[in-house]
């Protein structure tokens, strides 16, 4: 099996409201394959990210799902302190409640944790200790 | 912004288990990096899959996070019908819970949902009209 996430889906309670909070809001490319009123397709680098209305997910998976804060979180990772300063400013200016503001860590880095409008988590990072791939991905050790 | 993702974060209550499931059970590249009792990173196609003591990820946040299914999933696009049911069945012979078996869809693909051992849930998906990169991502129209 190739060690490969395709897509990551947020299912979320008010689709217009997501969806401008990632391509407005945040400037994400989002896909003409989207479907009014049922799945937003955000074209991210390797991945696509779903914004998916939660009740056709429940449906889709047979459950019931929870509302609040998750066992997950999306991680973005900066090039700077100065860069996740400034993503996070854009987006608490589009919407975004800041859970953490970007601070020192314990592992050397710089990072702060934000809530999107549907409360699903990001940490936003700078981390010295994982640079930057030719394709922005990160590198970590073998 | 770059639209990237750079780590998604599982929080896990059990690492040595979610560590097995992903490592041996579906056989993906651990991290060096990893830190024992804390945090697994898995090497994937440019990104990085992060297992995270659940315990660490609430205090992180500050909050207390649900226990259940959470509103997203991860999911994992094969190249035909078959590779679906075949990672199906390595998945469940390493612990994976069938939330949904392989089956045809309304969208003219084929796909089923499982639960990991923490009960994360992945959609296993063979979709026609998302073709492979050859990076090994999807491509879905601008």
């Amino acid at each position: 099996m190739e060690p490969r996430i395709t897509l990551v889906t947020l299912g979320v309670a008010d689709l217009v409201r997501a969806r401008a909070f990632y391509e407005t809001g945040l400037g994400w490319p989002v896909s003409s394959a989207s479907v009014a009123g049922e799945v937003v397709f955000l074209r991210l680098e390797g991945v696509v990210l779903a914004l998916y209305d939660a009740g056709k997910l429940a449906k889709d998976l047979g459950r019931k799902l929870d509302g609040g804060t998750a066992r997950f979180t999306l991680a973005h990772n900066a090039r700077s302190r100065d860069e996740v300063d400034r993503i996070f400013r854009r987006a608490e200016g589009a919407g975004a409640r800041t859970l953490q503001p970007p601070q020192a860590t314990s592992w050397g880095g710089y990072s702060g944790h934000f809530a999107d409008p549907e409360g699903h988590v990001w940490e936003i990072a700078w981390n010295p200790h994982f640079p930057f791939a030719a394709d922005g991905s990160v590198v970590i050790p073998e």
